[in-house]
């Protein structure tokens, strides 16, 4: 699982979002990638409220190596959202698309997501020394295309 | 979400495990509830052999109040696995059913879970500060039907 060590480590930073039922708004952000020796990493995310700090999104869940440069992401969101991703790590960049996203009874329904992730100064040089980690995520919710949600760059 | 906040802190003991496809295990486990201030707990699930502390399974996600009695829980597994559970909370037994369990291209196939969990020492003048969790866990997996799999008694 060399490709997803880059990720390894809390990152924190700030970002933007935006969807047409909703007014812009701008987030902190942490990020946690962790592993027990096994070929995953686990995965932990919380945004805050740039105003008065009040907790806004989470998520959490699991990232696994599927290949040499494959890997499958594993994700709960409080919302009553269950999140599955695939995708490719080539050169420090990360592209996630959903195969499967699936809702509760009571949660707003989302029906697809694609996330990018790019790791900054990542090179064989730096590697699992990359000090920038930047993702777009784009969204399929409340009956609407898929279409740009979040952007955020956070650093180590 | 007074039904779930008996279920916050932290939890541990020993389970038994077992499958037609597998040797019956034993294992030892830790669960931890806890909130965030908004309507739901977020919840993480691990276990490890009781021969060499190996870990074994994991678990993460949350619990969400989406009633007076219900519950709605979306889980991710490092196996894999997505799972959402829909179920009541009823003089502290909690009955979850899984209403979808998604897998990932590379993951072992599991199709439905059921799970029954039992805190002891629930009345409504002990609310919060039971002393025991109990669950059991059955699972349809590798094409047989739902049957049991899991037993688990945890202390706070």
């Amino acid at each position: 699982m060399e490709h997803l060590q880059p990720l390894l480590g809390c990152w924190t930073g700030e970002g933007e979002g935006e969807y047409p039922t909703i007014e812009p708004f701008r987030y902190g952000e942490e990020v946690r990638f962790w592993h027990s020796g096994k070929p995953f990493l686990a995965y932990s995310q919380r945004t805050w409220s740039l105003d008065d700090g009040r907790p806004l999104h989470a998520e959490t869940g699991y990232w696994r190596a599927s290949g040499a440069r494959q890997v499958e992401v594993v994700l709960a969101h409080p919302t009553g959202i269950v999140e599955i991703d695939e995708g490719v790590v080539s050169d420090g960049v990360i592209d996630l698309h959903s195969t499967f996203v699936g809702c509760t009874t009571t949660a707003k329904a989302v029906t697809q997501l694609s996330r990018r992730f790019v790791l900054g100064g990542h090179d064989a040089a730096s590697e699992g020394t990359a000090g920038t980690l930047s993702y777009t995520l784009s969204m399929a919710a409340a009956g609407l295309p898929l279409q740009h949600h979040l952007a955020a760059t956070l650093h180590r």
